[in-house]
């Protein structure tokens, strides 16, 4: 059960992708439906359980018995038994987080917060390592860097795997403007995909450029096998302001998944198609 | 049997590596030998073959029994039947390969060589079509880049894979000089051969860094599973002049073997055990 959309934060093309797929694969998914109750049928391992549940935006309800259920409830800060107020330090009143500056300072300058109990911080255990290991240096062996949580490279450990970098291609529109930001993208497959004709065409990749800073790329999205192994190099990259012409530039290491990303020439306002023809 | 060394043209340390992983797991290498005859014993799927070698450096012989031979002879240029001394276009005496210039000129002008038949160039086909696109656009759409034949990334597909990218660590010493020459490394482990134990400590990365120039990084080693897919996204960074800091305050994916880049805080200057001791 979907509450609303899949993978919120996440680039919308490659969440509904990554849907697609698992939907292909046998996953039966309710969309826009909440659970209200669960109710145990039969003791049993597994057990029976009737899940009840109601529409997101409306009142239907519906039932399903199964075997498992597994709830993915999301996080929630636990600074509700700090006693932050009589520290000064000020949370917000939605999440619960704690406000912090550009330099992880809290609302009491000598305190500080990283990692997932700052409010707007990605979730991710490696910013909060990157983040801490800045602050102390910064605190105590006089660096002037802060953490640019911006760019931040993750992957998400779909059956078929998912790694980004940067901004999803509606944020990049809404920054920029449509007519700044050019798309270039392909289907691409796994060389030990192609011969069994397994998954054709399901893996996909996008570069997202602005066009009025020489095409730098500010959004990279890899749906396919390896999503991790092959999203962590180009983070650098990327990080150093690299343009649609240094991935060309770039000589591919064949036969792999990752040469696709040196050699896209497909953009979405071509409206030609993405579907890739040859090995 | 090996002639001489394994893998000629590519860092030793991590060839030998290589070698190593394949012996304890059951190849077994004659070092210092080549074939010099092959008799077949006896007919049948598989045959019975007898190979008879002797000392790369020495007079020695021996016979093995095997029932299969795999020759890597090599490639040779077949320019020997193209008449291009007429036309003026000069080969290598040596090679019998041809001599171009920085922009894939041979010796007549209007004549170009790209690929393996060119004097001095890699043998790869993605760098091929690199230079085969970048020389038509040069010949034809008033383009002035010229391919960079160094900094190419490549793969080695042996069981434990092996991705680079530029100098190994003797060239960039030769070059730059030891004292001017940090390397930065690691053992590592995949997380999926970490529970078994297997391979403990078998994967293994390098970073050969330049210290008069910011620790730029000009020569990628990476010794571990998926390195095609680990390797492409660095030289795109590395392209860019990526730094050693570049390299540390890019963020990492987890669990990957790739973050182990972003990670490497051991200089081989120091002496200390590069042995990776958690996750």
């Amino acid at each position: 059960m979907v509450r609303s959309i899949f993978l919120r934060g996440f680039d919308q093309q490659i969440a509904d992708m990554i849907g697609d797929h698992m939907e292909e694969h046998g996953v039966k998914f309710y969309r826009g439906w909440v659970p209200t109750e669960i109710i145990k049928l039969e003791e049993g391992t597994p057990p029976r359980l009737l899940v009840k549940a109601k529409e997101s935006d409306g009142d239907e309800t519906l039932e399903v018995e199964v075997n498992t259920v597994l709830l993915a409830i999301g996080r929630d800060p636990c600074t509700g038994t700090l006693n932050l107020d009589s520290a000064g330090v000020k949370i917000s009143a939605k999440s619960g987080k704690i406000l912090t500056t550009d330099n992880d300072q809290t609302t009491t300058p000598n305190i500080y917060a990283i990692g997932d109990v700052a409010e707007g911080r990605p979730e991710l255990t490696p910013v909060a390592i990157h983040a801490g290991n800045l602050l102390a240096k910064r605190l105590f062996d006089g660096s002037t860097t802060l953490t640019d949580y911006t760019k931040i490279p993750t992957t998400v450990f779909t059956p078929m795997e998912y790694g980004c970098i940067g901004m999803s291609e509606e944020d990049a529109i809404a920054k920029y403007g449509g007519d700044d930001i050019e798309v270039y993208h392909t289907n691409h497959q796994a060389l030990e995909a192609a011969l069994p004709k397994r998954d054709e065409n399901k893996a996909y990749c996008k570069l997202v450029c602005v066009k009025s800073e020489k095409e730098r790329v500010v959004g990279f999205h890899y749906l396919g096998p390896n999503a991790g192994e092959v999203t962590q190099g180009f983070a650098v990259a990327i990080k150093l302001g690299a343009t649609k012409n240094d991935f060309d530039s770039t000589i591919g290491i064949h036969p792999t998944t990752a040469e696709t990303l040196t050699t896209l020439n497909i953009t979405k306002s071509s409206g030609a198609s993405s579907t890739k023809t040859g090995c």
